[in-house]
């Protein structure tokens, strides 16, 4: 059985895709912390992060740096946050989150729901951002 | 004026060691989130993580694993959950924290106040796992 992250990679289930390479995988979330928040995967199914190999856990993070970028150039914040619990979705996915405040990173605060549109405009925005 | 951090580095400051090697560094937070809750640093001052270069970014998220897989022997969860908020102390830190829920990693939990004997029991406990 695919997670459900793997059949976002394959275009089974369809996605605000922001970046891809042979390895990583970026995408919005659609129920996001902040407009911009962004879910960067490994494309291998691994569920915790820290059992990634060396190579992939810091070629994650490097892809998750460009990506980083690519939001804090589209929506206004003071910083992107990192979080990953990976208690969900057994794939590894390193959340980016826009912030303005401490508080921000915050999951249980209430979520936004943006329309189909929103999230569109947002993640064309975030991908001409994109080095 | 170095920041907190790196007075921790260099002992001007005391902390409870995890673990260092020439370009990182670990120690328990004071106010954890959960007993074992560590922070991981690169040495050199650098304020926002996605301003580190590639290489200091990658090596500081491998040595953040050999933390984490520490901690994960050292005390009892389900998995080592990781944020990076960064408006506090302008030196990155990578907050690695151990939880058994989602809830867990909420930087609006209360912060439990451990006795300066209760975190030197721990951190030796992880440094014994530390490999």
């Amino acid at each position: 059985m695919s997670t459900i992250f793997t059949k976002i990679v394959n275009g089974e289930i369809p996605c605000h895709k922001i970046a891809e390479d042979d390895q990583y995988f970026a995408f919005l979330d659609i129920s996001p912390l902040a407009m911009g928040h962004t879910l960067v995967i490994p494309k291998a199914e691994v569920d915790y992060i820290f059992d990634l190999e060396d190579e992939v856990l810091a070629g994650l993070n490097v892809f998750a740096k460009r990506v980083a970028k690519a939001v804090e150039k589209s929506i206004t914040c003071k910083r992107i946050g990192v979080a990953v619990i990976g208690l969900e979705v057994p794939h590894t996915h390193v959340h980016l989150i826009p912030l303005n405040a401490i508080g921000d990173l915050n999951f249980s605060n209430p979520k936004l729901s943006p329309s189909q549109e929103e999230l569109a405009e947002v993640a064309e925005k975030i991908r001409a951002n994109f080095e």
